[in-house]
């Protein structure tokens, strides 16, 4: 069973969880593409023991086949069944019970499907309803404070399985990234009246050097101070804290949009591996003015080293204006090889 | 020339650094290993360019050669010539110079040393003499807030040569981690009037679990909510903020120490790559009664994905007593073989 702890010289969070270090991951390293098998394929899944870890298959084609599903991570960080307990041991070791979940979202029953840049927009799209459907329900557990949704591409960036699919983690806490923007962002709020966010959104519209791309209902931004080369900000132009509050429409003009940017990426960096995660405001506080979920995708093309974790300061050689610059390019050049 | 920006979302901050983008390391990844001549190898030096950079040669034999030296690093993250501004851009977009410095510690004239387990504690002792000494020099810096060392050992921590070699980079501004331990552990010194690390190293004395190793000055101790597996700090017994208030008679038995674990490490891990990171008070701030400077061993055994770029949460699958109590029979092992 995990616990979650608490680092008494700073604000950092740890989940122990010693469930995981019986992943293949750990002891095969390099070697994953060798596995013949793949636990997340159709007919597969029986055997691979996934499909008692099955909670549902999110979304049917007309035929009754699944389109997206949603499983139990088999080396679950957090656990739904451990009791919320939290303690303090001698006033300095602040200790909790590893009370959450931590799902797979199994994209497609094509394997082939890894990249976004190959996945049709529409498939997209039902993976962005299954995200959806997944934040109604963590909402309804009391316990629960948070819900990271993130996909990791490629080994270096964390994914340990090809098979397109994406990670949900549910944690008793809200995590101390998303508190920090809900501090900031609240500050700004309470100074101008407005949400940060959508005075971002104005100012890089109008300004131009950061905009990557935008359609009716999202800009794509390089980030101001971007922790990775290449980091990429996905934002609704419309103001909303939630994922949840997404409409159909929405995404399906989301979708198109993350494909044609993978698309860059793949292009410009050579099928790169990168984190794309969800941001979004806690489970328990809907509607927030001042907060505004966005999507964030960071490419895993440097490793932060001894001076990132002991300062939390990142050094980064590309300026955002010249990867907004690029990306932009990637774009023209598509455009002008028609 | 770089620039250090501020997210406005977070309190998180980020070197824009160009002149990095030019280093062998970004285009040649994998293939340093097979580089024939070594730019921080005796004799090399004049052609590869380094001499030109070299500021001291920290510490000499009694024949006049040197035992250790440092070079301004070629691909800088800092700049000492850069001017000191700090600019608002439309009250949201906080930017400052990149006024610093980004210096190499060349540990040895022997390219051999790269693992502290091989390197002889004599020249250990050089390597944090020489430490005390960049202090001594940084802290007349009136623009440095902050003196940044560290190591990266192996490639996948980060180490783009193999000649063994610190780092030291001379921030502007005090990092957000190290503010965050002062803020931290000064709230704690005025509850309890007694430094945080001072109560923790009694009761890791006492209870036994997490101390890995002590000598007559130092204790080693798994970290309590550790980021990483065998995440280890080694840390003054007696009182005190700043490194380089250290003694000589300190650092003749922090040199064999620091040796003996990273020996167990290599027996253990079979020569895993980590970073080796100093945490000391802000360089304007002496002798504080509530900060206490410490080193930081991370194992670079798993790479942080969605999950922990997206929250700021860590998942470790090693409890730290695990991770203690294998150090520690490693020694015993090692005993045993004799």
């Amino acid at each position: 069973m995990s616990d979650i702890r608490k680092d008494p010289l700073t604000d950092t969070w740890v989940i122990i969880a010693p469930g995981r270090a019986a992943r293949p991951h750990t002891k095969e390293k390099q070697k994953e593409e060798e596995v013949k098998k793949c636990p997340f394929c159709e007919g597969e899944d029986v055997e691979s023991q996934i499909m008692p870890y099955a909670i549902c298959a999110a979304e049917f084609d007309e035929d009754g086949n699944w389109i997206t599903r949603v499983v139990t991570n088999k080396y679950p960080a957090l656990s739904p069944a451990a009791e919320l307990k939290k303690e303090d041991l001698d006033d300095t070791f602040h200790i909790e019970a590893g009370v959450g979940g931590h799902e797979i979202l199994v994209e497609s029953p094509a394997h082939k499907y890894f990249s976004w840049a190959d996945m049709p927009p529409k498939q997209i799209e039902a993976v962005l309803r299954t995200y959806k459907c997944r934040y109604e329900y963590w909402r309804k557990d009391p316990r629960i404070a948070y819900l990271a949704i993130f996909r990791n591409y490629g080994k270096v960036a964390g994914a340990s399985i090809r098979h397109p699919h994406s990670q949900m983690i549910a944690t008793p806490l809200v995590p101390p990234r998303i508190q920090n923007q809900m501090n900031e962002m609240k500050k700004y709020y309470q100074k101008n009246d407005e949400c940060l966010m959508c005075h971002l959104i104005d100012l890089e519209r109008r300004k131009e050097v950061r905009l990557v791309a935008e359609n009716k209902d999202f800009v794509a931004l390089s980030s101001f101070a971007p922790r990775f080369p290449y980091e990429t900000w996905i934002v609704p132009k419309k103001h909303n804290s939630s994922f949840d509050n997404i409409t159909d429409k929405q995404i399906e003009n989301l979708a198109p949009f993350l494909s044609d940017l993978i698309k860059r990426f793949d292009k410009l960096l050579n099928d790169p591996p990168f984190n794309l995660i969800l941001q979004v405001s806690p489970l328990k506080e809907k509607n927030l003015p001042f907060y505004h979920w966005h999507i964030e995708i960071i490419m895993r093309l440097s490793q932060p080293a001894g001076f990132e974790w002991g300062t939390g300061v990142y050094i980064n050689s590309i300026a955002p204006e010249i990867a907004a610059q690029e990306l932009k390019n990637e774009k023209l050049r598509d455009k002008n090889d028609k």
